[in-house]
């Protein structure tokens, strides 16, 4: 890339054809220059992209000392720990972090990306808007030296850091222990056809893992929701529930899912689990709640953050000239509780 | 570390060897340039890091069309509506919104009050973290003509616009319902000694309403907790339903606590609302999804983000000189769901 200049008030003395002094007073409101002048200096300054000394200095080299964080929405729970994560590991560096949300959006993501820039921001975690297929409005961190992480849904094609789960094999494990509980037929609650990449790599893991043990893959136990919400997935199990065979055991993708199965279940008097095995996915608060306690894959998201934070703080004092493919896989772990725990 | 410098309209010219002025077209979609032209400009601009004029001049002066909100925590749904209702606003009028964290510390709130005047914040929008008793870190705002809303945990002595609920009638309202419900032996959840005032004018609005309807105020039906979580919850309400002549009726300050009162009352085989009518506070998601859906007091807080987030973008156009004293009182409403309707 080519060199960049920064813009001094020597270039400005020099275009104007005028002295450093001059210029110098002009921009500070100096009585001893003419309003005329001031004009015309402050006029070319600013054409020419000049950023005062002090601010440059911030601008430039030091920046806020600020983490910014664009991720989908703060109100899942599994994004508030990592947020968390984030701000434990940032703050012991004296580093900030600010939040900006991007509902799902990509026009939003690209104009707070934007945002993050112009406020000069260290570094930036990012995990991905749902509706982000192009990813090139993060070039202008990678391209002026700002680390950058992805994190959890995460572009398969920017060389950037990136910090994520194995959601087959977590979707993998969950079935695997289903099964090993005794379930034979498995329904499947997901949002993949909506929200991508997470979900569908879980619905992989499920159904190698039926082919595991040469358990039939049936297209009607599994049902996929337009939204991640409580009454959709009561509406998606009762679909489930109500199958002339209905299943013996749900994965759901997403706790809040798996909560509503429990649910209708019970309100159609099935017994959980020993009719029905149900587990979720994150380990939501929610899951200690609910009775019978849920069986979920647990999710790292504060150790995710910690980690992205961590990659921020280093790349901030030494960063990496070359395109980087860092990749972090983070572990899962399926936490057996009532819901589904028949042996 | 080398010197990372600023992207101004000359280095897009000369990486691209057009002129200078071209490029200011370019960039203004000047009809005088071609579409092709445009297109590659803006995108050699994006990938450079390109910062337009303006927001140079807004680094500089007149901020960034960002909002900047300093709240305690990110996790209360009611924290995340007010959030949502505050963007929502904002980006009508093409504002971003920025959000920190002060998980409830003074010197975390002090530190980041300082990084959004540094990010130059277009206006701010804070949310009391609860170890807070000085507020002189938002005297940076005020000094320099940046709006400045106080809402939900605001201080009494500050001069500026103050978003709130009544949260005295909010407590006396839920009182009275349970008493209307045939309640006469009421306990009462807070954590008010840890968490202050908006639970002490709940507490004042519970205990008034008893007395005006004549039923004694107990002591022992009151429980104060440490934190406000779930575990703490089950721990109260445990401690409320041993009592020698437990309680008829629980008024929770919280939603999280009425759950775990609920939760607690059916493990002990009381029945809700038959045995033991419950009522919270907030509306979070959790009130519909707990079975018997949970009776509770709506909380306007996408409302105030908005009235908030209306404050700050009428004051940025427009900078009130004077110190203002403008209190917005919202409405609360008693929202009756199975929980304790016993007529």
């Amino acid at each position: 890339m080519e060199e960049n200049k920064d813009i001094t008030i020597y270039d400005i003395a020099s275009k104007l054809n005028l002295a450093t002094s001059t210029i110098s007073r002009a921009l500070k409101d100096h009585h001893s220059i003419s309003e005329k002048t001031i004009k015309k200096v402050k006029k070319t300054a600013e054409e020419m992209g000049y950023v005062p000394n002090t601010l440059a200095a911030g601008l430039r080299g030091n920046k806020t000392k600020t983490i910014g964080v664009l991720i989908p929405t703060v109100t899942q729970p599994f994004l508030s720990s990592l947020i968390s994560g984030i701000e434990i590991t940032a703050q012991k560096s004296g580093y900030n972090v600010i939040i900006m949300q991007s509902n799902d959006s990509y026009e939003a993501e690209v104009s707070m990306a934007k945002s993050l820039y112009g406020s000069r921001v260290s570094g930036v975690i990012c995990s991905l808007a749902m509706k982000t297929t192009d990813t090139s409005h993060f070039h202008q961190f990678v391209g002026n030296n700002i680390p950058l992480v992805f994190v959890d849904r995460v572009p398969k094609d920017f060389n950037t850091f990136r910090v994520i789960i194995d959601n087959y094999a977590a979707g993998f494990k969950a079935t695997e222990h289903l099964i090993e509980q005794g379930c034979t037929r498995i329904g499947h609650l997901t949002a993949g056809s909506k929200f991508g990449n997470l979900y569908t790599e879980r619905m992989r893991g499920y159904t190698d893992a039926l082919k595991k043990h040469n358990l039939p893959t049936d297209k009607e136990l599994i049902v996929d929701l337009e939204s991640v919400t409580y009454s959709e997935g009561v509406k998606a199990s009762n679909k489930l529930l109500s199958l002339k065979t209905p299943p013996d055991g749900i994965f759901a993708s997403g706790d809040i899912m798996a909560v509503s199965a429990i649910q209708s279940a019970k309100k159609k008097g099935m017994r959980v689990p020993e009719d029905i095995a149900i587990i979720g996915f994150n380990n939501d608060p929610i899951s200690e709640i609910i009775d019978p306690n849920l069986s979920t894959i647990t999710h790292p998201a504060a150790k995710m953050g910690q980690i992205s934070a961590e990659i921020i703080l280093k790349n901030i004092k030494s960063p990496k000239k070359e395109d980087v493919k860092e990749i972090t896989f983070l572990n899962t772990e399926v936490l057996i509780r009532e819901s589904s725990k028949r042996k």
